[in-house]
């Protein structure tokens, strides 16, 4: 069995097909039964029920036997440039130990003192491991350099493997700045930016305790927006905050964590064009209550699932995982959960071109070890992605 | 690099040694680091610091460049003897949608209409993929049989994959004697049994709400005694109950779930041969609360983690998964979980030559790509299992 690379391909006797496009096939996932799928030149070409394959599609053929075949998963939000872990800080936190020595400074001062080289081979690696996971496309944050020419680094490192590269020269006010939290703000959003654009899409803050407040994050965020970058927040993380008004208020294209929400903020999320893109993986990892993703839904937002890969609360690049800590922990429905970890995080990344297996869309493929997508719930950390196209070549 | 499957092999480079033996190392898990391992005939020779290998150890060497090595996984509880699958009823019960066709009946139902063919490969699947995620030793239980004949094929073939076969007619009472409970709980302790004994080690039965009451449960328990079962039981999944005193009161190897327990309960696993055995995976798979395994460690129980595999209530085969569970929803230690999960199993099964990595134990060896145990639950999701050993021969 051969794959045709960027030439043509024909995946026929699939199971169960999510299209993501209701046009195509049953409810918001378009599901088609007994289902085939053509890609040319790295695009999807055709979907739909195998007994109406056109003829002659395509020179090579690939057969699915009987498997679930869903879009490459769109992990929206993702800190992947960094040097060293913490895992003795989590055994300490898990075992009800004090650390005192531990936190995201920890990372900052490793990624500050690691060469280019190590950077580069963490981002690879990491990147590598989300995509035997079925992960397609991927951002990838700055945030652990904290200088002007760190930040840069990471950001032209991160732009080796993704194009969604965001610059988060405001994840934390670095020690060095800690008396001066306004100074820091304005370095963010002058010099830093300067450095960052030209090899960002993206700008975001996290806005919360500890961090940085509404008035800085508007701050920064609107000198991004000047700059041509687009913004998202790290939003209500550790208490309600101001971070999703700013977001709205700002178009950003998301609003990240929402384990704190106000009654405002949903009606916000709901009424708007930001995303609400929820990290379970983070909640896991820190023991911490989960947002609530019902209310979110029920409100009509549009919500996204995103893997929040980092060393220091949610160090998983497995957005099968996300998936059933959704339906477990938030009461996500087996198909929202897969919808929010597919077309929820395009939509986050205002992406129309993955996260759905419609004619046009990029050739980014999954394929479950399973015959159903409800299997990624259903056989919670068992490794069921089976195999990954990506832009039509067998990658994983 | 190859390996010297049944004849000798030097394990080396070893980041992180879990030994399970204190007198190797320290702590409970007996850690060395900078360590290497020798294998022999499918047996540990040798454990210890890398600079102190025996001269002229081994033909064949391995090096696992600074990544943990930990005993493979012995998972003491799974039902692998079925057909069909429940995915219908598992998204209508996450979903909050009513689903009255669903239950143990099905997977009943579909198992007797099975060729034993089909069963078979059921079981060489999961065994198969549980050795991918490093389970090295793993249980196998009847019960979806229900039949004279249909019990004893499932532990035919159940025997086929391992030596840990549980004969367990006292699943459930099939729809066929649901007027006469007493009478299956008699044919079970009689020509079932007969029909069983030859091909088990085990007699289990699942003692709760709905199943089988104390002195059903002592009954046929003593029956499997007397024809050289030994007994384990299903106590307290579903409401507190006599399970566990029943299975102290006739020395089980082994009383599994405990979600709910009594102070009396707690005494006895405490003070007895008893194992306490903990499946988190059910109670994620049913949003049911958690067993609290602080009080039993705390009280000096035993306790095993193990994954519980079955189509109903808890569909997977990784133990890393719920070693990660342990840690977050049951606040064991990183430590305590693998302990758990590796030596925890194996007394669980009685066996002292699986569970530890020390010279006279089975060469049953995992290698994570990871350089500490710790990172199973850090790493939550992720499918670290990088390289498993199975008696000395690489596996997966
Ligand atoms: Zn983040
Ligand atoms: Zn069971």
């Amino acid at each position: 069995m051969t794959d045709a690379g960027t030439g043509s391909l024909l995946i026929d006797g699939i199971g169960s097909l999510v299209t993501n496009d209701p046009a195509l096939g049953e409810g918001p996932l378009g599901l088609v039964a007994d289902a085939a799928l053509v890609v040319e030149d790295g695009r999807v070409v055709w979907a739909g029920p195998r007994s109406r394959v056109p003829e002659g599609a395509a020179r090579e053929r690939f057969d699915a036997e009987g498997r679930a075949v869903i879009p490459g998963f769109v992990d929206s939000h993702a800190h992947l440039v960094f040097a060293g872990d913490r895992a003795a800080e989590f055994e300490a936190r898990m075992s009800g130990r004090p650390y005192t020595a531990g936190g995201i400074r920890t990372t900052v001062a490793a990624t500050r003192a690691a060469g280019d080289d190590t950077l580069r081979a963490g981002v690879r690696r990491l990147v590598a491991e989300a995509l035997r996971s079925g992960t397609t496309t991927i951002e990838c944050k700055s945030g652990y350099g904290l200088t002007v020419e760190d930040e840069a680094r990471s950001l032209r490192v991160a732009a080796e493997h993704t194009a969604e590269t965001t610059f988060l020269g405001a994840h934390v006010v670095p020690p060095e700045y800690a008396a001066d939290p306004d100074g820091y703000a304005a370095l963010v959003a002058g010099p830093m930016l300067d450095a960052c654009a030209p090899h960002a899409r993206w700008i975001d803050v996290f806005c919360d305790r500890g961090a940085f407040d509404g008035d800085q994050t508007r701050m920064i965020l609107a000198a991004g927006k000047e700059r041509g970058l687009v913004p998202r927040v790290h939003a209500g993380q550790l208490q309600p905050g101001p971070g999703v008004a700013v977001a709205v208020e700002l178009g950003a294209a998301s609003a990240d964590h929402l384990t704190h929400l106000t009654d405002a903020d949903v009606e916000a999320l709901a009424g708007g064009g930001t995303v609400a893109t929820l990290l379970p993986g983070a909640e896991f990892s820190t023991r911490s209550p989960y947002p609530d993703a019902r209310r979110l839904l029920d409100a009509g937002a549009t919500v996204a699932l995103a893997a929040d890969c980092n060393p220091g609360s949610s160090y998983t690049t497995s957005i099968p995982f996300c998936v059933a800590l959704a339906v477990r922990e938030m009461r996500m429905t087996p198909g929202e959960a897969v919808w929010a970890a597919t077309m929820g995080g395009a939509r986050a990344l205002r992406r129309t071109d993955v996260g759905r297996l419609s004619p046009g869309a990029r050739a980014d493929i999954v394929m479950l070890d399973a015959p159903s997508h409800v299997h990624l719930s259903y056989r919670p950390g068992v490794p069921i992605v089976a195999r990954v196209w990506k832009d039509g070549r067998a990658r994983a």
